[in-house]
């Protein structure tokens, strides 16, 4: 069983530490980079030997979070891992290295399976880099710019760009203070909510063709087949921010992606507004997340995916069949 | 001539004057019916006779702006425009009506021509909403969630959900300050930014279709005819917020979209990035707007409005041409 900490117990913890090996998600996206780069950055700042690890390759978009931060290799004393819910989120590799080992888990997510000995979780803040705005306060280093670009990408990237029901009037203020350091956040949002590939224009545009709606518009189903993203020519950084699209059209309650994996089986994205719970409906299928988004996998045909999700979809929210 | 003001004496304006006409641009968006009815709704807390006037119809979806806001009849004794940066914008029949009597224009365009008696314009400002926010403030009028939901939505939109460069830290601190009134932020960012009808999403995926390349793909041309309006099944609430589609391909510096109006002719949008100046490419046609911004209209087919644009870009950007 985990321990529970606090922020303030967390700082302390991370005050004693030294040789501090940083472990994001697989997959990464802005907020495991952003809370983990600035983390390291601020236990550098206190010459502290640090570094990040992702299961991963880091997609190139974030260079600008890392390309200035010192990486050196040593041996770890401390274990912590940022924005990571579950030790299987490490990916295989990183998971077998380090996933029994884990010291100190730092996140945001109220379904973080406690796989580390302390885990200093507040689910109130809707980025992990919110939580590691208030602990880089509490360890007393102030923010640099490299630091609060790091933060800044975090919460945005989290958020939708201020734009979701969790960005409330703290995120924005603690976006307000990164922007201060003179960060070039015209930049960091460009890259990661405006710029689009023409392969990845062209696979939407495949997507939307293909897009069924049914229960009375209310469940709106995008499909992204490998043959899809091979007529497109668009490539693994290429699929980034696809599931918000179904739940973005009139009407649509629950909005599904349904992505073909390499070995043809279906990973699922559910979005949900306020009429449905997207954790509910994909606890069902044996995955999980937040209320509005989240995900979970079905081995087998589109056709039994498809047949999965709309009955796990029924059963979480019988309303969405009479409206 | 305008005699220029500051937010100060426009205040003071404002405080000795009664039964007060606000006037919002044609093609309302959330920005001047937001910082018209936020300003509407505060002179009326001071026990004012105010009501405001749009030339056109407002579409549905910022029924949340004034459904609770007292619109009365009466002879206006003051007229006060807000984001109108030209007494063309007020759309012909308020400009014949009022436009040459304007007392007090309110803006944060620096393209303002000062049409009106005294001009307040702060172009540091992402929004007029902004300027608005201080006019409150210095009115003495404490936010209600009345007040701040609007003031948030003329902020929000006019820095496209806070991704824009313009979105700095005092739009972000002021959008903090309008959600601590407890404003559904999350409803006004869904209609403003989330929800698209499924027409919209036909329409984009027919429009993406024909979406040209050209300039070593720095230049990109959307084009939407009343065809393919017609075809999508689209009506005029559907059309907002095409323009930006093309500068969001990456490599694109210029994205330019060519709408047909209902007469046949073009009205031409132009976003940029930071290569390019979007209003010095629309003044060569006798447009205008902001830096990343702008539009003008042309007369004649498709080709004659392709022609003359691409000319205008590449005499206000030759270096669109070698890269």
């Amino acid at each position: 069983m985990t321990k529970k900490i606090n922020e303030q117990e967390a700082a302390a913890m991370l005050r004693q530490a030294d040789h501090i090996l940083l472990l994001a998600h697989q997959y990464p996206d802005g907020d495991t980079l952003g809370s983990n780069f600035a983390l390291c950055q601020a236990l550098q700042t206190m010459g502290k030997t640090v570094r990040v690890l992702c299961g991963d390759p880091i997609p190139e978009r974030y260079d600008y979070m890392y390309e200035q931060v010192s990486q050196p290799d040593f041996e770890p004393a401390f274990i912590c891992a940022v924005d990571v819910a579950d030790a299987k989120l490490l990916g295989p590799a990183l998971q077998q290295e380090y996933g029994h080992r884990v010291d100190l888990c730092i996140d945001h997510h109220g379904t973080n399976t406690g796989y580390a000995a302390y885990t200093c979780v507040d689910e109130s803040c809707a980025a992990a880099a919110m939580v590691v705005f208030r602990l880089v306060e509490l360890l007393g280093v102030a923010l640099t710019p490299g630091i609060a670009q790091c933060l800044f990408t975090g919460i945005a990237t989290d958020t939708g760009c201020f734009k979701y029901a969790n960005a409330g009037a703290l995120a924005q203020r603690m976006a307000a203070t990164c922007i201060d350091q003179g960060i070039p956040y015209e930049m960091i949002n460009r890259v990661n909510f405006d710029i689009k590939s023409r392969a990845r224009i062209e696979l939407e545009r495949l997507a939307l063709e293909q897009m069924t709606f049914s229960h009375g518009g209310r469940l709106a189903i995008m499909v992204i087949t490998n043959d899809m993203v091979q007529k497109s020519g668009a490539g693994e950084n290429d699929m980034e921010g696809l599931p918000p699209i179904p739940r973005q059209i009139e009407g649509v309650w629950v909005g599904v992606t349904l992505r073909q994996k390499k070995d043809g089986n279906y990973k699922i994205s559910v979005r949900t507004g306020t009429h449905a719970d997207a954790a509910k409906i994909c606890a069902l299928l044996g995955g999980g997340g937040h209320q509005r988004a989240a995900g979970c996998a079905v081995d087998g045909s589109l056709e039994e995916a498809r047949t999965a999700i709309v009955r796990a979809v029924e059963t979480a929210i019988p309303r969405i069949t009479t409206g």
